[in-house]
């Protein structure tokens, strides 16, 4: 036990342990019935005489802290007294350097959902926030992955991989499917990563410093402007129409701000649900060559497409290592298990591979065995098209509901695929100020403003997740959304 | 399937179906037996004819790349010719911006361990490189854990975690093992983050930008020295001796380099083994508050101490968040889990999670759950006292191989716990040189090199882990080395 002794102080050595293990005993940090190390063992380790050590017991004992049993040891007691308040932190002036860096963060929070405190009004809320349906995640079959390799592979399931691209048969897999997606990849230019979000913020590091401009949808996924936030970047948004980014208007950005990256997220946008058209697509091409810019294809569910025409990679149009692919399993199989990967051509490659290795080392080497053991192509392309067909039924229910019971002045445009619905609420309605109203309602939804980098302008949206809920649940839900919608409309 | 199509163009659409199939198919990207669309499928998703697609895959089938099934549908067949080679990278001439991004991967490769293709020389190398030994890895209890989890979480065990601080009671288990070690800590200032190195990374993001610098130890952890290169950090060494680093040079350096961040391994030091003295550290926290600088502790294996007086955690003497604490179980328990955790008080602590959270959103809550079901502080213990048995054994046999089998101008300093001695070489022995040679007698270590930002500086010594063999093995892996070392001597 690692107890902080002063030599020099003049409070004796034996008071300043027991005032230290007060002090923990006190605080809940030492837990009731922990066993302490014996007077011999405390003395040897803190190289003072043990007497000191005694007297310092004695002493707690006697106040009740701890007990000691014949043979057995000495322990701690239950605290009688309620533990410690922890040290009002007011009352704390932190060092100077803690100050400075207390900006970004006030910044990103912006992107975050809100916590509701009414949510607990509503018995059962029904929600159209957060990713999948977890009832479709294949748990037994993945357990029984886990349980495999285990048995297979033993204790290097749990130690460290090489600190490479990730498990090599998981990049092959991985690149198979992405093959059988029509989306050209192959092991060595693929990286396993912490999930999509690691993908994004290795590019951007490596990429991007503090100050320099990125280019992106506007309205985009949250997470990737809190990140582009917390890095101190110049965020440019381009508006995004029926036919996703409105790339008619990137090339004058291109030379107003010189952006270092464009970011954008072309199957089923999130939050919008907008695909890029095809000749979009082609044109961003050719317009990153042309102004010598990367593009970051955040791919998160692309295959979930229900209907319509199914418009290539951009980075199956790229011809020279100008388009960085992100791709991820959480939307399909396990959002808990963090595990994504990019695709990218070129010297890059190694520089990202580089970035993980001191970002994190490695990914999970269990987890990324488990995986690879449990995904197959085919089985990916099974419960690909299972997920299609029961998510397809879902956003259908949604969209009718939304018509029968929604005011006629909430505009919406139906997705070909993906997760989402975007809601443009009627005139002089806010997101923000109908949200506790719908929770109250039973129903929850993410507020438009978190996707804008400026909050106000997404006020009058909301993004409705229609994957996770039973058709049943989502008429219910719209229903009461649509309570909360007139309740506040009438109100004065 | 989403294949890129080009209406433009002059080459009739079949046949880019054709060509994009026929690449993929011998590239082996679309493996033998994967089920490729059926025609109707993909002229629909493709919005093109039927026909097209007809005649796209009659041309495959008569060129023998796949073959249809009647009722069952369309197949790849296994590719006769060997596959397509990936095209030389040489001959495409890659954007403009990957070129300027092509410079700090030189630079850290020199802090990594050099693969020797010599390694397959030897029947049965022994090494003393890696962690702590997978064989005392508690596989079985942990794979029961995850057991215990799946069944009693279900699919929450798979869910995102919220997106936090981590799995609050983990936390709580941590901050309990903590008190134990004599560490204040509570759940509130611990984030669970990927490993240890990812705590660094999200500290180096945080508080330091490209051409900062940093104070670390001369020699340093290698993959921390990775990092700071990789973040083009000005890294300022501070020798090491028997006592840790020395301290008395910091001041000077504080004064001359205005560093944002003192990085220390207080406890046998990685590679030295050396352990930083009482005094020393008691004086660097007030040098950290005099000259408003924070400190970063790592702590990857303090509790590993087999004999000596234990010094207090450097966090323990902090007193108003002038310390960030950063702890792994990857050297006690399982390294392929990537768990680490960090402390920090004060308003930094909100930063670093919300950094985490831009950076992977969470850490695996499966493994984040497993690992709580698994570690109690008692479990804990009782693994750290068996460790620390095991180790010592070997510890102990290590330097008594070294004395007895290495030259005797080979200086060794033993160390009181950790996983590694720290070798100075004979006079002209540069351990570069020795590795190879080493590697055909069958050991093999870790070269001083890979420790120090100038590499020709560590050619003097030789990292070697004692956790990782039995004694026996140990005895014998330094006999080799002994072999290899007088051969090299005797070398012109």
């Amino acid at each position: 036990m690692r107890i902080p002794l002063d030599l020099q102080s003049a409070v004796p050595l034996y008071r300043q342990i027991e005032c230290y293990l007060r002090q923990n005993i006190l605080s809940g940090d030492l837990l009731p019935e922990t066993r302490l190390p014996s007077t011999r063992q405390l003395a040897e380790s803190l190289g003072i005489s043990r007497i000191t050590v005694t007297n310092a017991y004695a002493e707690l004992e006697s106040n009740g802290l701890i007990y000691s049993q014949e043979g057995s040891g000495t322990y701690v007691m239950a605290p009688v007294s309620p533990s410690l308040p922890l040290e009002d932190e007011a009352d704390i002036s932190w060092p100077l350097w803690q100050q400075d860096v207390h900006v970004s963060e006030k910044l990103s929070q912006s992107v975050y959902p809100v916590q509701l405190s009414q949510r607990a009004s509503h018995p059962d809320p029904i929600s159209f926030t957060g990713v999948g349906d977890p009832r479709q995640f294949p748990l037994k079959d993945f357990y029984k992955a886990i349980q495999t390799v285990i048995q297979r592979d033993g204790i290097t399931a749990l130690d460290y991989g090489p600190f490479d691209e990730g498990y090599r048969p998981l990049r092959e897999t991985i690149s198979h499917i992405l093959a059988s997606q029509g989306i050209r990849a192959n092991p060595d230019n693929t990286l396993i990563t912490s999930g999509s979000q690691q993908a994004l913020a290795l590019v951007c590091q490596l990429l991007l410093k503090p100050g320099d401009a990125i280019l992106v949808e506007k309205p985009s996924y949250n997470f990737a402007l809190a990140l582009f936030k917390a890095l101190n970047l110049k965020i440019i948004g381009v508006p995004v129409d029926a036919w996703g980014m409105q790339v008619e208007h990137v090339e004058t950005l291109l030379q107003q701000h010189h952006p270092k990256l464009l970011y954008t997220i072309p199957n089923f946008q999130n939050p919008t649900g907008m695909c890029l058209s095809g000749a979009r697509r082609r044109e961003l091409v050719v317009l990153a060559n042309r102004y010598n810019v990367p593009i970051l294809e955040d791919d998160f569910a692309g295959d979930l497409r229900y209907e319509g025409r199914a418009q290539p990679a951009i980075k199956a149009l790229d011809l020279n290592g100008s388009v960085i692919y992100v791709g991820t399993f959480s939307k399909m199989l396990m959002p808990g298990l963090r595990v994504g990967f990019l695709v990218a051509d070129g010297p890059i490659f190694g520089q990202l591979v580089d970035y993980k290795r001191v970002n994190d080392l490695t990914t999970s080497t269990l987890i990324q065995r488990g995986l690879d053991e449990y995904v197959t192509v085919g089985r990916y392309q099974a419960h690909l098209r299972r997920s299609c067909r029961i998510y397809r039924k879902r956003r259908d229910a949604m969209i009718l509901a939304i018509n029968r019971y929604l005011p006629p002045d909430v505009q919406v445009n139906p997705p070909q695929g993906g997760l989402f619905v975007w809601l443009r609420l009627p005139e002089n309605i806010s997101s923000l100020k109908l949200l506790p109203v719908a929770a109250e309602q039973g129903v929850e939804f993410a507020q438009g403003g978190i996707f804008f980098l400026n909050c106000s302008e997404g006020e009058a949206y909301a993004r409705l997740n229609f994957a996770t809920q039973t058709p049943e649940d989502i008429e219910q839900g719209i229903q009461r959304l649509g309570r909360a919608l007139r309740r506040l409309m009438m109100a004065p």
